[in-house]
């Protein structure tokens, strides 16, 4: 199943090229979109046929129709992956001597869920000196509270993938710093269910600016996969359902300017863009 | 005024050594009690003569008699200091050589909402084979939506302060994962509000392990003092209420061991202690 919010932060269904809006099935508060996010998270189970028994009677829009908000608007922490990519490794090196580690050596690290912007938001460039970067990753949403989860139980405590930019300014400063500007985390273009993605450590995806092809991986290559991540990230600290995990970015990091249009794309989730302007 | 949070996050205003009981007061989720510290930090001028006219007849207990809880539960971000005093600069070069550059350099780092604890809880050593370092701060809770605030205008959005302990693991790991594990932020012992702490960039502050001084300083020697760090920190993000912003630690940090106790002290606040144990 795919989860959107849209407009007024309303709960949705996507099927094909239509939103099915769900928020006469769901409870739903739009005032507090992650907490209603949430409650439908924990309780997935229980709603599931319910959403299946009620899609055909639900309003339906053309989803070119409606302004698409990011799936998680608002967790309780975004845990990061730090040069999880061997190439992306190589490539830092070259050009900013400062991915000296990998993950195995960095842990994780943090950024503030004020970053977050959906689909067809502007990313904001604070500096016009400064060189910022598009990251293209696979994120994804905890199901349930999780700590000192092995990365065998895992798929366990998934909810669901989406598609994560993690727009990033270089230099020496700490990365929840560099990374943690607003607009600084455009997330969409939904949450697909864990069921509907199967293996998520063989997605492939790929970021273009304007129409130039950057990045091209697939997520068979990261160092630390998708639950060995969870795995890391639960042995430090509890995960709460809402919670965002990022994957980490492969190799083709590259400068964003003002008029850009970003786009990525992940197999069996979807696409989204973003404009880029100064702050 | 002192507000304290108590046995199942009732809220409370501490007078002397007793707290009084304001939950019949103002309008408390106890169930929710982040939301309803913010809803009394935003609506705090309207509030206020409301709890001062009811104090006298509020239900009051010894402070000693209750359980205190953390102040600020459950923020959305805790953004710190990092290197923020030059004579910590200069420890943690001699001993590690992981501190090249002040705050100037470095930015801020984020800790995880999941590691906050209370007074009287326990830290969780998760390492019995690495050293992990108390450090001294001084703290404080957002009190309305800032975004791009200038030093001079800061004062106004900040709701009070109150003493954090800002648990370390030492190492080559990104900040946010040395310091984000679970119990690795100790706060308290009440959020005392900014007209009762005046200037807070002259505060004496200490911190014990046993009965031993380790930590004695005062926030006059901040090298980016609070009104400014607030400045750095919403130039980059936007700043909720309720969340936590914590200004970094001076020199004489130190291991913490199974079996101690850590006591922090901050002139105007008070103090309290926490526990330590192995995971």
């Amino acid at each position: 199943m795919k989860i959107v919010l849209f407009n007024d932060y309303i709960p949705g269904v996507v099927k094909d090229d239509r939103v099915l809006d769900v928020s006469g099935i769901v409870p739903w508060d739009a005032a507090k979109p992650q907490e209603s996010l949430v409650n439908l998270i924990v309780r997935f189970e229980y709603f599931k046929s319910a959403i299946d028994r009620g899609l055909a009677y639900a309003d339906s829009y053309a989803l070119h129709q409606v302004k698409l908000r990011p799936p998680v608007p608002n967790p309780t922490k975004i845990v990061a992956a730090p040069v999880n990519y061997y190439l992306h490794q190589d490539e830092m090196n070259e050009q900013f001597n400062n991915a000296e580690y990998t993950i195995e050596k960095l842990g994780f690290f943090l950024k503030a869920p004020s970053s977050i912007i959906g689909p067809e938001d502007t990313v904001k460039l604070p500096f016009k000196d400064r060189r910022t970067d598009h990251e293209a990753e696979l994120a994804f949403v905890v199901g349930k509270r999780a700590k000192d989860v092995p990365a065998s139980e895992a798929y366990k405590y998934i909810f669901g993938y989406f598609a994560l930019m993690d727009i990033t300014v270089r230099g020496k400063e700490d990365r929840p710093w560099r990374k943690s500007f607003d607009t600084f985390t455009p997330i969409g273009p939904w949450i697909v269910t864990s069921d509907e993605i199967g293996n998520p450590n063989e997605l492939g995806f790929r970021l273009w600016v304007d129409e130039e092809l950057r990045q091209s991986a697939n997520t068979k290559d990261l160092i630390y996969d998708c639950y060995k991540f969870f795995e890391a990230a639960s042995a430090a600290m509890t995960l709460e359902p809402g919670d965002i995990l990022t994957t980490g970015t492969p190799e083709g990091v590259g400068p964003i300017e003002k008029g850009n249009k970003v786009r990525i794309q992940i197999d069996r989730i979807g696409e989204f863009s973003v404009s880029v302007d100064y702050k």
